[in-house]
């Protein structure tokens, strides 16, 4: 993999002598995104691309070359490798779709390549692939532009889309590997990859079709251990594994059989698409989870009801609190209020101001015995006139000294992007934007410090 | 309900003299607002208030008052409503909490103002509530500041968070009314209200309990014919419906009763905290959907994948598309390319472009009698420089002429956020978060079509 993600040398075969908007000129995007290893374009009709000298043909190079990345009509492509071989190139992408995602031809076509790849000791990656992204050395062979972050999450997936969605799907991506058809190069070498990168510290994965499935799962379970990883599988339904078969060409496979395998694994797994955004940042940020008993502090009662509805979803429960912390609330709330857990603040609130309430409140939660994790519903203000509701500084500031308990947060009000974006500064309490989405944040936990538990036995 | 949301004189009772932040001075917030009536500031202490004259006591202003706002300790709430009774005043809003939603004290000074309410053919909104917001007259009793917007849609909650949260929970209200504990007026006559607003055209719910339900659901299921209700219920769980019972005082039922019976009814009920908001954008902006057979068009294979799943999983499937619909795309597509539905256009956009391709396929879509709705996944590229990747103008442009489809997307790449704005602009093709949330939409709107079949019936 390392001549894949760090290569010194790149040869590009099939590049334009267009460039500019519109031309998905995959060389420019390299050198755009900062690619300081040397460049060799191949194209048989031009002397230079973007100020680089250019070569005819690969074997005209005679210099070392660690990767060649392949932008060809399928029929060409077999033939290119094969000159690869030749070239003496440790590791090949094919960008181009039309093989074993297609018809019978190009099923054909990727047997072809595979059998190059073997008799030559060389590597494909795809075909039907962005490649790979590294932002830890401003590397990609995407012809799509990406954002980029140093973040230690390492992507595998089975479409770009991952890569230019990255935001959407999983919060940034440090470095990526999109495995397209997966010819060659698969899940299994990928993840043996991200487990040895000290750079990463949790993996997300996208499957359309896992063939080898049981060596996969024997080098998962042992990664998981040291780092957290995150499966969504696509093709769940009998007509979404169809559609799977000619997209990557992949056999998506009985969706209750993968769900339970990879799940006893100590895979985190995932059904919809809006959730790995939530669960990597959630494992980024949040310690598992040592039991499901859950306080609930709010200042709305409602809101409080409906994370309680939300926490029995997903098998969490509401802690008895102990007198410590009831009496702590009890003794700044009215005669009448009725206490317990969700530790309603509001009526306390108006008597003696938010802040005060809050920080005391969560600080007894944290030390109460009888609690494993923190629900935090509170309010995001206009700034700066009702700054006096703004509580992210002060739960930040308690929560700066070393707990072990987890504490997921919502917000309501006005001002909602601010407020979470100070409490991320913190970078101890996570926000989501639902109720739902905090509560299944504290579950998935649950489900971490099980795994790291019956391993320990 | 007239006086409570177009009141031509109000009375505040329990006002304080202290305004600015943190002084949640209710009357402040009013005039900020820019409330056109009449106010009447009642303290025994003060001469004026905020510059408006004074009285010390209700029975004193000697003119006619549509509406009391009394936030008082509960101990005095009582002789309140009675002095309020004899100034002849019609309607009061008992803002604070300590009744039904607290001890046994409480739940007797609750039957008290019911008492006094009865007697003097006054009516009561609450206790425990924010009270209502008016935002086409520009009224509201909150005494924390809401955002407002002439939005069609009517709220009924039984807490402020609905209020304060509106944009988090609903995507904004144009009115709402919090019937907190509901002691007098409840869910009936405010959404007899709203089903006479001609201002309202969809009806949001919040329930913890709903006592009456049988006139409720008579009512409710004329009123749904015209205008959409959704309802949230929470109090879901055990536990959840405990913490109800504290919080307004509502008896929360069993949950599944409630789901089956109002379903029935022809509402549309949400499970989940984040669910309101997309459901209310859905409805103001989609009709209804005919028939359950969903074209998915898609720049991304394993986005078409994902989509696929998500539909199945909410009883919605592929149509079988038009040989014409089928034939327009292959003319584009390379030879090899496996056609069918999700129709996916990449392989044909790297040849043809984006823009008319997806323009050429959305249009032949919309005209296949072979499909009810469409699901568009594309790309919100950097603006300018991948404009030719945008096509939120072009898909406008074309449902600009009338179609009766439901037509909803998801969007991945850099720049949602912009891209999902020049789609809102165009109000006819809905984006959504997530790929799940859109096929979910659909589904909300094949529901609403099978009510009102069922009614025409």
């Amino acid at each position: 993999m390392r001549y894949f993600m760090e290569p010194e040398s790149t040869a590009i075969i099939g590049i334009s002598r267009r460039s500019g908007p519109g031309s998905y000129n995959l060389m420019e995007n390299m050198l755009h995104y900062g690619y300081q290893g040397r460049i060799f374009p191949i194209n048989p009709q031009a002397n230079e691309i973007l100020g680089v000298k250019a070569y005819t043909n690969i074997r005209k190079v005679g210099l070392k070359i660690d990767l060649a990345i392949i932008s060809l009509p399928r029929e060409l492509v077999v033939k290119s490798v094969q000159e690869c071989a030749e070239a003496g190139v440790k590791a090949v992408i094919v960008v181009g779709q039309g093989f074993a995602d297609a018809d019978v031809r190009g099923k054909i076509l990727q047997h072809e390549l595979i059998a190059i790849a073997k008799e030559n000791g060389l590597r494909i990656l795809g075909p039907n692939t962005l490649g790979v992204v590294n932002n830890f050395n401003n590397f990609t062979t995407s012809f799509m532009p990406l954002t980029r972050e140093k973040s230690p999450v390492g992507l595998i997936c089975q479409s770009g889309v991952f890569f230019v969605g990255a935001a959407v799907f999983s919060g940034q991506i440090g470095k990526g590997i999109d495995i397209g058809n997966a010819c060659d190069i698969g899940f299994y070498e990928a993840l043996k990859y991200f487990g040895d990168d000290p750079d990463i510290k949790i993996i997300a994965i996208h499957v359309e079709g896992l063939e080898h499935a049981r060596p996969f799962l024997s080098l998962a379970g042992p990664i998981a251990r040291e780092k957290p990883i995150v499966v969504f599988k696509t093709g769940q339904s009998e007509a979404g594994a169809k559609a799977a078969a000619s997209h990557s060409g992949a056999m998506a496979g009985d969706y209750q059989i993968y769900r339970t395998a990879l799940k006893q694994a100590g895979l985190l797994f995932l059904d919809e698409d809006g959730q790995m955004g939530d669960a990597v940042k959630t494992l980024l940020r949040q310690p598992p989870m040592k039991g499901n008993r859950i306080a609930v502090i709010t200042v709305t009662g409602a809101g409080g009801i409906m994370a309680t509805d939300a926490l029995e979803r997903y098998g969490l429960e509401l802690a008895s609190l102990s007198e410590k912390t009831i009496s702590a609330l009890a003794d700044l709330s009215p005669e009448w209020m009725p206490l317990g857990n969700p530790l309603d603040l509001w009526p306390a609130v108006m008597k003696h101001g938010l802040r005060d309430i809050y920080t005391a409140i969560l600080r007894e939660v944290l030390a109460d015995h009888n609690v494993d994790g923190a629900l935090c519903i509170s309010i995001a203000p206009k700034l700066p006139d009702f700054d006096f509701l703004d509580v992210s500084e002060q739960l930040n500031k308690i929560m700066d000294k070393k707990t072990e308990k987890p504490v997921v947060g919502w917000l309501y009000g006005p001002n909602v992007k601010e407020i979470s974006e100070k409490f991320d500064k913190g970078n101890r309490i996570t926000i989501y934007q639902t109720i739902e989405k905090a509560a299944w944040s504290l579950a998935l936990l649950r489900e971490r410090q099980q795994f790291l538990e019956k391993e320990d036995k």
